[in-house]
């Protein structure tokens, strides 16, 4: 795939004129801090395999239930897919060896089934990547969410970023690719680079980070640019250090349409299981911490896993 | 592959209550905390793609001189080459998608190529990390460190650990494969097991660990276990967070046979490139922290980073 950078970057920065100029909206509309809430009745087509913020969104249609760590059991990915039912989360976020029971227990249900590919690294041959996205989907996948080439973005080969990319969007066979970029390991130009690059390679999705990465995880900023840089056409997934209310709803008020989190019990305890009251909520991200009900957004829940 | 856990089970127990009975004999012999260095002119047969502790061995011989992380770049993977090509270290670790370039770069000189499946966190599918190892063995792998399938190893379904390592013993088509088992997540009875099961699916070495686990890299006694639990038919390979000379002087007399660390040339400008008086170093590790003539012995270097 031949890529046109230098248009990317003029887009890039005539959409960064004008959002500077757009006030920030917490009633839907565009610009760089606003979530995309639909407005009532909208008849506006949405891309295929992106879940926007609707009307009447719960916080469990943004958590992507997840459960990466190595050691992770048969009987937690169990509990995984039970806890996924139960509160009708977006999805479950597993590894790819569990895919399959995944797709057994979830058999039935709407709750999507999310995989990783060349996960945490990246550095595996795309070859590789692409066999691992098309045996997942045949093992039952509905989304998988593949870190892209760190080590090429952070060495300018933006030609083995793309190629990478557009080799799992074509074995994923139409189903939802989230590219994973590590934000936290990248300059703000790459992650504006890789998020465009992602786009133009037919992905749904861009993704913050592993969880993995010793630079951190999801932050805000982050979601802004990536969410400024992928336009309306995808969506955004914030992951990696997202574990409480607060968190999660800066990130969405950010632009994120999707939070990859192993917290997503306790968010839905604490923000409850009905629709949520989303423009007041992003409005004041910080002000949710007071109101808590559960107490799940005190700092001891912030020093929990990430993952 | 059908497995005999009880049978290996009544074998550790019968090593172990050998080993009891064996003094330590720094220059050379069997038991639980000896190296296996072979005595001078010894005309006993190698097992194929084992490197022992030789005589007159560098320390160089043990590193496997490492680059693992996410954002590595090109040009550090190039200096990676050119680094482990001048210390004459044993081989170079790093991700696969890296394996074609180290191959051109490492042409003609002794350097081995040593790449990761399945890295960090062992959850691919079996058939993935074996079209994994294939891929890699095409470009010029010499060694493929794979990680285990740790979750299963958790869930006690030691039948999927055994058919995963299997694998890609087949798939490596008789290059060395050295299993990562990820002790510091494991329990001692853990260790043992996989150790025993790395051994029977026809590996070459067990690793201690991928160096991107949070519950820590390589210990001393998990080297032992590892050691004990393969006898003298495997190498062991110590890596994550040995990062100097004291650190790697206590895996070797542990039992390791190969090092994984960023820290090589540090190592070799303490040591030196000459052979190693290693009965002397070996008998008493911490004393080399005071003669270190480089410094980097001291905590300054041990904050550095493992991989």
């Amino acid at each position: 795939m031949t890529v046109d950078l230098n248009g990317l970057a003029r887009r890039v920065a005539e959409e960064l004129a004008r959002a500077d100029q757009m006030p920030y909206r917490p009633d839907g509309g565009g610009g760089l801090a606003t979530v995309p809430i639909a407005p009532k009745h909208s008849k506006a087509p949405v891309a295929a395999g992106v879940t926007y913020v609707r009307d009447q969104a719960r916080i469990a249609d943004f958590i992507d239930h997840t459960l990466l760590k190595a050691e992770a059991t048969r009987g937690e990915v169990e509990k995984l897919c039970a806890e996924a039912k139960d509160q009708r989360f977006a999805a479950v976020c597993v590894n790819p060896v569990w895919v399959t029971l995944c797709s057994d227990l979830l058999a039935g249900s709407q709750v999507k089934i999310a995989t990783v590919i060349g996960f945490p690294l990246g550095a595996s041959h795309s070859e590789i990547k692409a066999a691992e996205a098309a045996l997942a989907v045949r093992h039952g996948a509905d989304e998988v969410d593949m870190v892209a080439a760190i080590g090429h973005i952070k060495s300018g080969d933006w030609q083995h970023v793309a190629a990478d990319i557009g080799a799992v969007v074509k074995s994923a066979a139409g189903r939802v690719v989230k590219v994973i970029i590590e934000s936290a390991a990248l300059s703000p130009v790459e992650i504006i680079k890789a998020s465009a690059l992602a786009r133009e390679a037919g992905a749904q999705y861009v993704k913050t980070s592993t969880g993995f990465h010793a630079a951190g995880g999801a932050s805000a900023e982050a979601v802004a640019l990536m969410r400024l840089a992928v336009g309306d056409a995808l969506g955004v997934k914030a992951s990696g250090g997202v574990r409480d209310c607060e968190t999660a709803l800066k990130m969405i008020a950010s632009g994120a349409t999707r939070i990859g989190t192993s917290s997503g019990v306790a968010m839905a305890q604490c923000l409850g299981r009905g629709p949520l009251p989303l423009g007041e909520l992003l409005a004041g991200p910080d002000r949710h911490a007071g109101q808590c009900a559960t107490g799940v957004c005190s700092s001891a829940e912030k020093a929990g896993q990430s993952y």
